[in-house]
């Protein structure tokens, strides 16, 4: 019983797609933030839930610890097999089952990344709107209950996800939910999957909610003085109901990023990237109403566009925010904060975080889903410096501190991973997490799922 | 260890808070569906989270069942304490605890009723939108995952819960999420417990979303030819994109109900009644919009009003549904069924259902919340006549296979409790089911909290 005897067995079904190649290996044990490299035993490539189910069940028999991998864009290292064992790559099983374009939902397998399901989606007027900025794995998305730049309008991956298919530490495949709008028959297994990370199971497949292409869209960008003027004025439009798609607030130091990244000369002033959709009359009717409030709060250079090459281009200069960090001081890590607090208290949150990162020497972005009141500050950080690492941790831990004193959250969309497992006992308290664990030992006994991510061993 | 000796240990702390009268148990052991009178050991009004937590540590020291109480609006018999034990009434919980306006939240104790919440926060222009029809205590309503008429624009109350406080088992009390507007902290404990009906704890605080009252709202009725025609109507509305704020159909027969239960004169036939909602411009777009679709379905009458009491008194008849039954054949029960399937399906389920229940001889209104899916049949039927509610249940069983063969569910919003129990393994399978009982296990362990509902004692 060990992870050696588990790819003995799992060597026969698998053949060429189980891997123990030091190539393979290590590319499922980078990541994208500043967590060590950290090798699997080996790499599987399934194909089918059936192969999936029989992979738990010799891992269950061999008590071998199992952690899925989409696409590798967490930001929190929650694909790193910190207790080795299996990394299971779900990119052979990225095919769209189904749509159903009169019920809006579609059919899935976790592999599939939002993009090419987006792609697959083109003919039929229907889109999957979530949009987290990486081109992330669908299973993946909804395993950390992703969210993004469209979550003010659309919900996260748990607004969005119907039912799956998943498989139980133990081989046993389980449905959770229909392709109904909504149930009332018994407990939300699907909204426990997702979000847990695959430590409660592995999702094999997906039913998902798609919403109609807009009549019209238009996207619009606006300075401000400080972030606290863009902040406040980010309150008042949520607060009078505008239903924004996207409002997203870039600080002084990300436009810096953005313009040595991408070869702009957007002025180095904060500013906020918009959306709008609805029909051609209520788009104009929003931008003018946003425009209005902008106005009070100071904001210049309010710009919109109905044209989708300028829209496309906007959004892609945004998504493209945590590679664009690494402009601003090539070598470094991204450190990514998450926090995220109701929205009467965001200007408090973001200018306390920037001035604190003013104060400790952090060069940091921020940019910010800023209509949830949530944002991140891009610290840069050389893992290998172990005081510039403390001094980004220790003003990591100060936010995390400052948005539970805000009645917020320590984690809006990246998820707990590895990095946030410190965490979790001053958010949830000590009993809420015992009956996490309780949740945990009931579906997976031998704690095999993605052992060691979101629940601390002990209460601290 | 018994449920007498759980009633002496409670009886000094709770005093005349505590009751074992025959009234009173009688009041707590009654339904508004067709099951029989239950009565529990003794009713409890607790006042504080502080007496739930103490109730449950006694009460799971001596082994006795609970159940918590809200208004004894449910439609399948959730509040009945089928193992006696104490039914633990909420109803002096009933407090605003706080109004944050500018969050558009607001923190509640769980007895408080959804009338009584929006008379309280009219001065602040918001409101909470889910709205089951019965005036029913917002404990309940997240419970049940309790939805109705809005939920095609709002969702049901796992979208509108933002957090809660629980009282566990064994007395212990957590609290589920925060305030922020979204959060990926670990397993959302908030999700698993909507829903649950009181098996996995009792709920003592709640933490809801608010919306902003409309710019604009206007209802409407239309009437059509048949039921199949009226639903026609509904799926291309929906697949069109109209932000529908309520799209509700309503048979001949309820026609008739309300006729005779609020002296109306309404047309024999089956109609839709609507609302939009936004601003002015947008809300005459939307009625003109549907209107022209309406038309392609042989929609006459078609009548808008922006008149407060016009659309008020629409929709007290509608949700004066389940009293008007009554007036069909007055001194018969209520058995409402509850499926929800993929829009698409619509039409086949409601023409099926009405074509059956004219076959089989049942005297049955149809109503629905169509935009979702989600449609009733209130089936007249005395439940001391064994024949014809053999027939009724043999029915309701009937629309419940053709739910789950059309890719949908058996309850859409009124829950499980004891009626739906024995679909349970037909909709999730016996594995999904055996998860589901495994987090009952490892949350109540002793299997206290509302026993009997939900899950069948055995795979069947």
């Amino acid at each position: 019983m060990s992870i050696a005897s588990a790819i003995d067995a799992l060597t026969p079904i698998f053949g060429d797609r189980l891997s123990t190649s030091d190539a393979l290996r290590e590319q499922h044990g980078t990541n994208e933030s500043h967590f060590a490299l950290t090798l699997p035993d080996a790499v599987v490539f399934p194909e089918t839930t059936q192969e999936v189910s029989e992979l738990m069940r010799l891992c269950h028999a061999h008590s071998c610890p199992v952690v899925a991998f989409g696409t590798g864009t967490s930001l929190e290292g929650h694909h790193l097999a910190v207790q080795g064992g299996i990394s299971l790559d779900m990119s052979r099983m990225n095919k769209v089952l189904q749509v159903n374009a009169e019920d809006l939902d579609v059919v899935i397998q976790p592999g599939l990344t939002r993009e090419e399901l987006n792609v697959d989606l083109r003919a039929t007027g229907l889109y999957f709107p979530i949009d987290p900025g990486a081109n992330a794995s669908l299973g993946g998305m909804a395993a950390t209950r992703a969210s993004g730049t469209t979550a003010v309008k659309f919900g996260t991956m748990k607004d969005n996800v119907l039912a799956l298919e998943v498989v139980l530490a133990d081989g046993r495949v389980i449905r959770t939910g229909t392709r109904a709008r909504k149930s009332s028959a018994g407990y939300d297994l699907t909204r426990l999957i997702v979000g847990s990370e695959g430590t409660l199971g592995i999702i094999t497949e997906l039913t998902l909610r798609l919403q109609g292409q807009p009549e019209a869209v238009s996207a619009a960008t606006c300075r401000f003085a400080s972030v606290e003027d863009a902040v406040n004025c980010v309150i008042t439009t949520i607060q009078t109901g505008i239903p924004m798609a996207r409002i997203e607030l870039v600080d002084e130091m990300m436009v810096r990023g953005f313009n040595l990244h991408m070869n702009k000369d957007l002025p180095e002033a904060p500013h906020l990237f918009l959306e709008f959709q609805g029909s051609p009359a209520s788009v104009a009717e929003q931008a003018e109403t946003f425009g209005a409030i902008a106005e009070d709060f100071g904001g210049t250079g309010f710009n919109w566009t109905d044209r989708a090459e300028e829209r496309n281009e906007l959004w892609k200069m945004r998504h493209n925010g945590h590679y664009a960090n690494n402009a601003l001081n090539p070598g470094k890590k991204t450190l990514a904060t998450d926090v995220c607090v109701p929205i009467s208290q965001l200007a408090e949150a973001v200018t306390t975080a920037q001035r604190r990162s003013r104060e400790l020497g952090i060069t940091c972005t921020i940019v910010g889903h800023v209509g949830d009141g949530n944002f991140h500050c891009g610290c840069r950080v050389d893992p290998t410096d172990a005081e510039e690492l403390a001094r980004v941790t220790g003003f990591a831990e100060e936010l995390a501190d400052m948005a539970l004193r805000l009645h917020g959250t320590v984690t809006g969309e990246h998820g707990i991973g590895l990095g946030k497992v410190k965490y979790m006992q001053k958010e949830h308290g000590p009993d809420a997490l015992d009956a996490m664990r309780a949740i945990k030992l009931a579906l997976d006994p031998k704690n095999i799922l993605n052992p060691g991510k979101i629940l601390p061993a002990t209460n601290q």
